[in-house]
């Protein structure tokens, strides 16, 4: 049986977007079956104490200044978003109606939105922002833009946010192999060296 | 001129311990002139919010777990002491007298301090314990005991650590080369990388 690799990230996280953009090919170097799992910080930065890095004076200037020498390092697109952070409840709710209604779209969908706001600066925080980036990624199943109001899909989210801390997760991008976690995007290059250690 | 490597470390600090015993390989691989730093970072985390990751929830398990598997990874020695963490003003204050009155002696304390700690679960807080430290480690520089006392010590530590949160430093191990800062053990290997990229 295949090896299962979870990630986690939440849509206003510069790393987790890194990430996103390095997981699939770490997922197919070593074979593994990759889950992908939207978080909403906003519900889980409560439970540690932390808060957004920009608002914590001297991390700011570091955060900042190391998130664009990582996508440089990585070769990745990076534009530091005017308004940042945003909440990403929306879009968390978007990703799991889409993930029970039209689970091919998932993982197009989360490149479309953490690309439309960490390359292109364009607003992902509202239902219609994350329902406007889709459609003009070419997304765009019917229901799409009610899919946030959708009660199953609140409860859906709260209970993959609620999994993902009963888990051990507490920040983005965060990944576990079984029960080895990782915690953030610097950590890629050791999930790979851990993976390509004999069992 | 020889670029030079700020090395930033608090002595309660497991990942400055870990940078500690590879931070000389990496200025000897690049030719740096290498300068160390110990920082107490109790007078630091209050300008942050910052606390101790053990009192953090969700956090402190990942980072139990994580700093033995990065010894493990790095191939160093380690054991988790059992009262953990521990102020380290007096091993700060030793170090600067160290620094002003026997410079020879400051490498070896530092390593002695960190393996006594990190490998063996020696006390190091006191002033006391320091020395005993120091002393079994077989640096017994006359005036030693009473070095943390001193008031000229204690100006120059704090200058010190003031000094620190001017440049941006706000965590263990936190290095700079000129202005270009990287926090983090699990960063030697971009430090690396970016002094191997053409200037």
């Amino acid at each position: 049986m295949r090896a299962q690799l979870d990630f986690y990230f939440d849509f206003s996280s510069p790393y987790g977007y890194l990430a996103s953009e390095r997981v699939e090919a770490l997922a197919q170097k070593h074979d593994l079956d990759l889950q992908w799992h939207a978080i909403a910080l906003g519900f889980i930065f409560p439970l540690t104490g932390q808060q957004p890095v920009v608002n914590v004076p001297l991390m700011r200037d570091y955060f900042l200044h190391d998130v664009q020498r990582c996508a440089r390092d990585n070769a990745l697109a990076y534009h530091h978003p005017d308004v940042f952070p945003v909440g990403t409840v929306a879009a968390c709710r978007t990703f799991y109606w889409l993930k029970q209604h039209h689970p091919a779209l998932l993982i197009p969908f989360t490149h479309a939105v953490y690309r439309a706001y960490f390359t292109q600066g364009e607003p992902i925080a509202s239902a219609d922002d994350v329902a406007s980036v889709a459609v003009r990624a070419g997304l765009q199943p019917d229901g799409l833009t009610q899919a946030s109001q959708d009660p199953a899909v609140k409860a859906a989210t709260k209970n993959a946010i609620d999994d993902a801390v009963a888990r051990g997760v507490f920040g983005s991008p965060y990944f576990l192999i079984g029960d080895e976690p990782f915690w953030g995007n610097d950590r890629i290059e050791q999930i790979d060296r851990y993976l390509s250690e004999p069992a």
